[in-house]
């Protein structure tokens, strides 16, 4: 079967030769029987789609907006999992920089060597092992480093979520990586910075509210850690002249992990996956099922 | 055979932990068949040897303050390779830094994001094919990075020398990591920068010389290339109120690549195999070649 693909909102070169790579055909909306629509703000989105429409892929990872807008007439597909790459070599980026010590030497202006240390040889603890954490296992796996990943219900090998505080004081790293739920929020608190070695860091790639910004800004001052490494903030933005800015122990990215030159090119991998499959008849990356949100 | 093997200038506990699981015995000087030498200044190595002593192990990966010292009476070896791992992961944290714009995010106090790429999906132009770069090459394996290496004479699939003038102009980021002869001196100077991308990273782990960093400093302000990440400079250290320390397209590392903190750890699994292969009579990793320089 050759699927007829609608590109929407606008044409992008990428996605569309990517839909072809994958044995679909570009055509109008009231005759296509997928419809890749790339603007991840709903507002555009049409209000009535075709009877033919047999399947919708969206932008983001998270469609916590979209949730209103899904039907049961067909199956709706996120971008869960298509920018986990990017987004763990942002937080090995962060993992570096800590144990390297490059914000200290960015803001040197004469020649005096912090204490660097190998990321090879150290403990790292992931928090979350969906796309990201995945990922990061690939990009870590060839330096001798001890990965323990924690998720919600310990599955697959990881540690469960009530697990966590035995794990804290053994990590070089803390990465966190787990999506932002009612659950997972202020899951680094004062006590779980306390249980981290002074000498360890804490990296964020999620989402801010996985982290008590109070409780790091007063860790960090005391030295309780050795530093945080922050792609994700709360507030966020980080307002001028929060605490944060200033801490010599911190080292501030402006949620950039997933880069927005190269969206495009992660997401039209993403679609060439999921058009070969509905051309197969598979089963669809990341359906959504909107009772759960995501 | 169980060769008796003498560690000085100091006994390290490491070290001589190394020998013994070798097979080696740790004896004097002047019954000693192998020589572990530590200290990296050649200043305080003996004025002269006993006859029988038949092989050296200099603690150094480059030993070019090393060369009117080997004699010929004997084997001498360095420590290439031995930190090949530490060092290429300072070089892949220097490009992630490059790629990523950590200098510009550690300076900043304000929200602001930069032009961030992935690493993931870029072409590097690696400059040495020895200890650091093979290291380097294992380090990015598991990104979609197409990597280009150079070596002198082009061997194993490597561009010989005289062609990397081809392979600037698609560089991504350039990474040395060659020896420092005479003739690698300024390897990279004006026409080598001229012919790298305006976007692209210079990032050097092997000795400042072979980088001319007049034409770099001029290269930096002119914008002609993205930036440069350096552990090493020329002059080293670098001085105070050096261009480079306020270029904000430059990030320097204080020669940490090899952390002094676990150096012994890793010349200390050289000083194995070598011993090892000391006591088998086989040939051993890292010898020196007096004439070529390293």
């Amino acid at each position: 079967m050759q699927p007829v693909v609608h590109v929407a909102p606008e044409s992008d070169r990428a996605i569309e030769d990517a839909v072809l790579a994958a044995g679909g055909r570009i055509g109008p909306l009231e005759e296509a029987a997928a419809l890749i629509w790339l603007d991840s703000n709903p507002e555009s989105f049409p209000d009535a789609l075709p009877d033919g429409l047999r399947w919708v892929q969206l932008p983001s990872a998270g469609v916590e907006t979209w949730l209103d807008r899904i039907d049961r007439e067909r199956l709706w597909t996120s971008a869960a999992g298509a920018y986990g790459l990017p987004v763990a070599e942002h937080a090995l980026t962060l993992m570096l920089a800590g144990a390297r010590r490059l914000a200290d030497c960015a803001r040197a202006a004469t020649w005096t060597a912090p204490p660097v240390r190998p990321l090879d040889g150290a403990t790292v603890l992931i928090i979350g092992a969906g796309g990201i954490g995945r990922a990061l296992m690939r990009l870590l796996a060839p330096l001798d480093v001890r990965v323990v990943a924690v998720t919600r219900r310990g599955r697959d090998g990881t540690l469960p979520a009530e697990r966590m505080p035995e794990a804290l004081p053994e990590a070089d790293h803390v990465v966190i990586a787990a999506p932002a739920t009612a659950g997972t929020r202020h899951l680094i608190g004062a006590s779980e910075l306390d249980a981290m070695r002074d000498d360890a860091w804490l990296v964020n790639v999620a989402r801010g509210s996985l982290v008590d910004t109070d409780a790091l800004v007063d860790a960090l001052a005391r030295g309780a850690i050795g530093g945080a490494a922050l792609d994700v903030t709360d507030p966020e933005p980080l307002p001028d002249g929060h605490p944060l800015w200033s801490e010599p122990r911190a080292l501030i990215t402006p949620h950039v992990a997933n880069p927005a030159a190269t969206l495009r090119r992660y997401l039209a991998r993403h679609v060439q996956e999921n058009v070969a499959r509905f051309a197969k008849g598979e089963a669809l990356l990341s359906p959504i099922d909107p009772e759960a949100g995501y």
